[in-house]
């Protein structure tokens, strides 16, 4: 969860067979680099939503997920009107074909909240309209998980430590050879 | 391609029908974020390594994919005796249970090649011990594609721009709103 406004990321463009696990992957590290909602759009899939609410059961935090029908309505909604508060929010776009990150990150507003666009297979070409920005993570092409990643660790930095996820059961201590967990009791008020 | 010794990216335990996608895209990041060489294990997967080859003919470099018969063997002589050029190298295993990352990657040694560990659904218990270092991006769960995208950011920080890659028929213009795409001309010489 980022201290901040809401950041949300909405997949657009979901299938539920062939994307299945880049979906689940996009929206797991959405919520482990600090976004606080993923919006999936595209075909629904209650298998990544229960992934995804699995995770925070157990590891943690107030992460959402949902599905979002009508995603482009939704978006042009927060970008131009009511970003959940009211006012316009922020939407951004990764794409290969946008504007370098490091130089949008430090123009982007931090008071409102955050609209992150990750495209399927075919984005339609409204999205680069709606948006206010259409950013790169570099310019080859690789991967919307990757983008994602990288959008938001240099977004949202954090120390050497990860965002706090308080409240889950299990706890993972950092460590040079072993694998470390601690499991720290289920709790009772969820 | 990184500007030092070579950068490896080793997947471990590809499963070629689960994991195509997510291993594709594991390569393709190791491409773009500036690794020379992927390292496929796991199942044989020509499809994985043809989309690699084909990225690489179209957007220039001089990345290389190949399959990996026997993996640890690979990777306890490159830790061990000889990375390419008759001396050990740095071996690093992603891992959500490692040290965090930005406290090891600046200890870690630039003279030598690197190969970059990261897992399938089980990794063998050995590469904790084959590999100098365990790192987690996070001890949350997301991605091994968003682990090896960020490790890559911050062990090999470029400018804005990204890596270079030349040769290639394809070259992106990054822009505000369009898709603008130069088609640099078909390489004879490939």
């Amino acid at each position: 969860m980022s201290s901040g406004p809401p950041i949300h990321v909405l997949r657009l463009g979901h299938r539920r067979e062939r994307d299945k696990r880049i979906t689940s992957h996009l929206g797991l590290t959405a919520r482990a680099f600090g976004a606080d909602c993923f919006h999936l759009a595209g075909e629904e899939d209650s298998n990544v939503l229960e992934t995804l609410a699995s995770v925070t059961d157990r590891f943690g935090g107030d992460f959402e997920a949902r599905h979002e029908k009508r995603p482009l309505g939704w978006l042009r909604r927060f970008a131009n009107e009511d970003a959940g508060d009211g006012s316009p929010g922020v939407a951004i776009h990764l794409t290969m074909y946008g504007q370098p990150w490091r130089e949008v990150i430090p123009m982007l507003r931090r008071d409102r909240p955050m609209a992150i666009v990750v495209g399927g297979a075919k984005v339609p070409g409204e999205v680069y309209g709606i948006c206010q920005y259409n950013v790169g993570i570099g310019n080859q092409p690789h991967s919307e998980v990757a983008a994602l990643a990288v959008f938001l660790r240099d977004l949202l930095p954090t120390g050497s430590s990860p965002f706090e996820f308080p409240g889950g059961e299990i706890d993972i201590v950092p460590s040079v050879s072993n694998k470390h967990v601690n499991q720290v009791g289920i709790n009772e008020d969820e």
